[in-house]
């Protein structure tokens, strides 16, 4: 692996902190992923990022940046990626899944918010995060009051837009965002130099349709049992498509899949056959938030699907590839985007049929439905959530937790009377 | 004071939590607002009223339904009263103030959200608020996570009517503002059988204006040293005239103005020339929420100015009363709403610079800056917010803090040093 030092400190980043952090992150990786048995080959791509995950990717950003283009970091998958792609622009996630972050983030935010928005701002503020550096423009938009008052504080030193969200779902809110993604376009054109052509959207929405094909082929192959992939390392698939190139993502995504369809012609699974069935669902966990997949893995059941922004939401619904006007391909990308059910909507009965929806998909036998702590939306729907659950006769539990272990064994004695209970 | 037991059996209340209620009230509003000196004799008005708060009101309300007007109950001054009005509806604020209506509310929502979403639902589920009982539609809006789950769950057995607010100020928010305030009047109006006309209009925008500048006269009263009113009977006249006749409203507040301005020319005070003033800046204090003020004024200080929604921003800023066409009326609508700075929107820089503004004209010697706890908005605004007072050379604290009693020894210490400290 080549010494980044230099690069990290031409990004300006606080190199002894970011050094803390990097010196954690392997022992975590191997005790958590390394250790599980029966993996499928195609890890070892991911594997191999994380083992340089502040290093290829940041360098490859770099590099495209240094021949002119722009890369955005964005927070939430209604950011459409489609635009930022047709103009010539790259996308990325930024960093926000650890604890290690979160102080710095305590710093200018309530501790009384999510720990995904603390980390964040973390990670921008104690310049400990590759990406957070390298972004020429930071694209948000008006999910969740926490974010929102965050963006405020991040768009201090850095080209920050944010879109606003419809908050419902009535015809004219469709409308709405489609005017909202426009405006983005316009943006996205003046910021990158170059025109989002019918061609170059149209080239960006198949290649983006083709990702979400990739990642659910791989998803598709975790309904059967025995499950041929852990969920941790579906997760952690998933977690790195936030970061990757989006045509390598589809590659390996597909590479790994084709070889889980030939695991489940053979009867080869992570977990034996019978093993029982657990769905997440709920607030977002970003890279390295590994907590609860670990203690669930680790308690004789197997994840075989997460209903989150870091799971089925990222890759369900294709957008209209058929629109030959600049304004229909609009409208299709804001359709597609808008069958989001994300919990910062008013109703969000559609989240409801999702959930039920997935359960019979995923043959799952229990939903743990989590969300981090001081997270309005998820907390509040958490109760919906049970009530459904129930009338259709499939356990769950709802917890809340952190990004901080203290409540590790607490948890993990709860995961494992539920999955026993499963019986 | 009639006994009011029969009507309050009719709205389906439980009549024994109630009485509960009722029992406390009395001693609450003699040890905080009846040991006052030297209050304006005008304030019997909101005396007689607080003495029969949950009957008074309320039958004139049911006696109102009998004549075919329909009961709007809304949360939050973003819903223009104009439109209700020149429809023939009458606007009732609701319960929110009181810890005894939070623990009905947990047993629904996240511990972790703010006392007054938490009241709100638990009066509504309790069934111990007349106003929840007797409002034939709810009308929330988009300004809160909190609210806006919370809504979802208020809406189960009435109907519940949602704006959806823009959540920032560009050029285009406003235009949707006055869209969502048209959709508000097409609904009105077929729920109340009564056409908004042009004429309706202006005169519902008048009376309101009116109430307005009624109220804003009070305020301006007491930006004279000595304060001729105190904080507490203040804001006791603007927790109430959410839920008064808008008429009756001007003319009490009118009267209260005239009495005040006589204290002025003879040099009357309900606090000594030279008492600290205070401005309280955050969130909204719903009836009977008197704790901040309490607290103040008995700790030597004097209240003279409420940046907040049950304070200047239900008053400043008048609706432009020259448009003679429907849709130049719902635009000024939307011009005047939009001026309010709420901490939903973001960017939110337009409160600063209120808060400057509001220091200057009230003579103000420190800011109290307080919010709910786990008020996300207000809270983070809240760094801002001490910046710029500190910038400013104006002394001001953030406290964060509940309904309940538990810390009022420990804020009447901060309080009473911050006071100290002013000199």
């Amino acid at each position: 692996m080549p010494d980044r030092h230099e690069m990290w400190k031409d990004l300006g980043m606080d190199l002894e902190a970011h050094d803390t952090l990097c010196s954690v992150l392997p022992q975590a990786f191997g005790d958590i992923y390394l250790s599980q048995e029966n993996r499928p080959e195609g890890m070892a791509f991911w594997d191999m990022v994380v083992s340089d995950i502040h290093g290829i990717r940041p360098a490859e950003l770099m590099e495209a940046q240094k021949e002119g283009r722009k890369v955005f970091g964005t927070f939430c998958l209604y950011v459409p990626d489609e635009i930022i792609v047709a103009a010539g622009g790259i996308v990325t996630g930024l960093c926000g899944g650890s604890q290690f972050w979160v102080p710095a983030g305590e710093e200018v935010l309530p501790k009384s918010m999510c720990s995904l928005i603390k980390a964040s701002v973390g990670a921008r503020l104690g310049r400990t995060c590759p990406f957070f550096r390298i972004a020429d423009m930071y694209v948000g938009e008006t999910t969740c009051d926490g974010k929102k008052k965050a963006y405020e504080i991040l768009g201090r030193d850095v080209p920050m837009y944010v879109m606003d969200m419809p908050q419902m779902k009535r015809p004219q809110d469709y409308v709405k965002w489609a005017e909202e993604i426009n405006a983005f376009k316009k943006i996205v054109e003046e910021f990158t130099g170059n025109e989002v052509t019918v061609e170059k959207l149209h080239e960006a929405t198949v290649l983006l349709n083709n990702r979400r094909k990739a990642l659910e082929r791989v998803y598709h192959a975790r309904k059967a049992d025995p499950a041929p992939i852990s969920g941790k390392d579906a997760l952690l698939m998933m977690q790195i498509a936030f970061f990757d190139d989006p045509q390598r993502c589809t590659d390996m995504a597909n590479t790994l899949a084709a070889e889980l369809e030939q695991r489940i012609k053979d009867g080869v699974g992570v977990a034996a056959a019978g093993t029982k069935r657990i769905m997440l669902a709920g607030t977002p966990m970003a890279i390295p938030n590994w907590k609860m997949h670990h203690i669930v893995e680790t308690s004789g059941a197997v994840v075989v699907c997460e209903e989150c922004c870091t799971g089925t939401r990222y890759f369900e619904h294709q957008v209209d590839e058929t629109p030959t006007t600049a304004s229909e391909q609009i409208m299709a990308l804001a359709q597609r985007y808008m069958k989001n059910n994300c919990a910062c909507f008013t109703p969000n009965t559609g989240r409801i049929d999702d959930l039920l929806r997935l359960c019979r998909e995923y043959k799952v036998d229990g939903v743990i439905d989590v969300n981090l702590k001081f997270c309005t939306l998820y907390d509040t729907e958490s109760r919906d959530v049970q009530y459904a659950l129930k009338e259709a006769g499939i356990p769950s539990i709802h917890i809340e937790t952190d990004y901080d272990d203290n409540d590790a064994e607490q948890l993990r004695t709860r995961v494992g009377a539920f999955i026993e209970m499963l019986g």
